[in-house]
């Protein structure tokens, strides 16, 4: 498809970070939760390169939290989810699918504790508030719901932490993978997560109102001038080697967590209270008859699916398809995500997929290429 | 704001229309339901022109369709939005708006009416489908409810009525104002309403899967050659002209219908059933302190509003806020919508807005400009 541009107005909202995004030479953008999205700076291959080896600040804002207060907020939240919130404290935030009554995927949001009464839902791209309002409306709960203006910026690449460290001090070291703590910056306190779209490790900082965003910004980037530090963005080909699921693209609402790989999160039998536990205890759906994998096609060139292949077998039977892939510079070949029929996964000797009317192989992969 | 172009994927979907959308030059896009909405062809004033004088066919697959279907689904519909639906039948259509129990505007769609157990919600930019699915699942009513295939196709422009009697005949001339029939094209059923988002006057086509989409896009252009046909989209000046509010630009979830100007569209009494019954039965919404009003600005350059303009008084208050703008060819002028407080309304003899810091008088219009 040729490049088109894209018409702003205030229903495509832009962020706290925007201005900075645009003087930082942002190329593309996406619009995510009505908001948009950086895609690209300098390409999608050189932004990979760089976030692999250097530090990366993205403007995140579109993950907006849904905050849920009152006196049914954890109820409510056990409600939408079957990831079992009991072990969830102030500490560490829980990456936590939310599901309908059916199972299927309402969005994939990491779930943050304030206080016992209080938590931040940092959504993907659906309007989960909405879901979330229609679930509390339709049960009466005793809650209050809305959009706070907080915009998370995400620290990324493997020098996040050296950069982090100046301008937080030591205390950010002792945060583990999916831990949360309140660190100060200017006076202020900002909630920081170890956390982020990306495998390279990183931080994600849940930024208050338009006040502190445009400062803190600068003061990453002089803070870590040494360190090539780039303004960058979720990276195609990083997240597609990474494992890293898109809502909407790898997912949709006609997908439950298991198909979606997300059975490790599950508890051994989804508690009654949560909204999808009929289904999400039964067999058919423990048992998934397609499930999203790695994969990998021997392809060289640089390629984005931007509808999903179809991917069959032998005898030319459709058997799942592929709704994420990038050329990747790294391994030389074109890796992917796709939803595969399990039985095929164990029973076919070779699959294919046709890109621009030709045939490849697709190999799937054990592991995401980290 | 300079211009940027907008990164593709899966999850921003493309529609049955997309491949001749491109193909008759579309140039801008926005995302509108997670889908592709043109915005542009060959200028927003060319587009402008044509549409004021011919006819256009517009891609509005976008408009997405809810289905909602069962022995709940009049109950169902009933509970979210205020307007009487008593009357709905499957030859008319209603604007009704959506709400939640704050009164908050969800969305405004279209209802349509396909059996007495199965309507359709023709939505506006929210997911309106998490929303019911919430209330639903919450009341636990017995409805099935999915976003089905449907893809509407807009003719609008003064000559649409002509080019829609060439192709289904003269049982559309028929077709009052919001009025439903099904017309057969090529052996299929589709549900045609005299609607849409223009004061042109036009029909919106209810186009079921992929199947028939392209071969009814080709065949409007062929049998609407000689009116100087063209693909065309809801056309930014023109639609502020005709007072026709875009929801997540002139509207959110913190508006009331009340403050949007859908006063009329309410009941005396909301029916206690609506889930915002109590707050939009309430003296403080009914009178709202704040209003939408189509204005005019004394500015003769080309200019959009991409973000909220504030609106003072003569004492330098903020009053309002302008939230859709545009120069208007026809009127000479910039042509806007903005909310602004009721008392100022009446009360004050000048009000001013601010554009690329220069102050400009803004004039409230009685009537929209058609």
């Amino acid at each position: 498809m040729s490049s088109h541009f894209l018409s702003l107005s205030h229903r495509t909202r832009k962020t706290h970070f925007t201005k900075k995004v645009i003087a930082a030479g942002v190329k593309a953008f996406t619009v995510y939760n009505h908001m948009l999205l950086p895609t690209v700076f300098k390409s999608v291959e050189e932004d990979y390169h760089h976030l692999k080896k250097e530090v990366q600040i993205w403007d995140v804002s579109c993950e907006r939290q849904v905050e849920i207060s009152g006196p049914d907020a954890k109820k409510l939240i056990q409600k939408i989810t079957p990831r079992d919130l009991a072990p969830l404290t102030k500490t560490k935030c829980f990456y936590a699918p939310l599901v309908n009554s059916n199972g299927g995927m309402i969005n994939d949001p990491i779930i943050i504790m304030l206080a016992e009464d209080r938590y931040w839902i940092s959504i993907s791209d659906s309007d989960a508030l909405l879901w979330i309002m229609g679930i509390s409306t339709g049960l009466q709960l005793n809650v209050s719901l809305f959009e706070p203006d907080v915009s998370p910026l995400a620290i990324q690449g493997p020098k996040s932490r050296t950069l982090m460290k100046r301008l937080f001090g030591s205390k950010i070291e002792k945060l583990k993978f999916f831990g949360v703590a309140e660190f100060q910056f200017l006076g202020s306190n900002l909630i920081i997560s170890r956390s982020g779209w990306s495998k390279q490790g990183g931080y994600e900082i849940y930024v208050n109102g338009p006040k502190l965003a445009e400062t803190l910004w600068d003061k990453l980037f002089e803070t870590g001038y040494d360190l090539n530090v780039r303004a960058g963005c979720p990276n195609l080909i990083e997240r597609i080697e990474g494992g890293l699921l898109s809502y909407g693209n790898d997912m949709t609402l006609a997908n439950t967590p298991f198909e979606c790989g997300f059975g490790k999160f599950m508890p051994k039998v989804v508690a009654n209270h949560c909204i999808g536990a009929q289904t999400l205890n039964s067999n058919k759906v423990r048992s998934p008859s397609k499930i999203i994998k790695s994969l990998s096609i021997d392809h060289k060139e640089r390629i984005y699916c931007e509808e999903p292949w179809e991917i069959y077998n032998i005898k030319n039977e459709k058997i799942g398809q592929i709704t994420s892939a990038a050329y990747s510079p790294d391994f030389q070949k074109v890796v992917a995500l796709g939803m595969i029929n399990t039985r095929s996964i164990e029973s076919e000797q070779t699959m294919y997929t046709s890109i621009n009317n030709k045939k490849y192989t697709i190999q799937i992969e054990e592991k995401p290429f980290i």
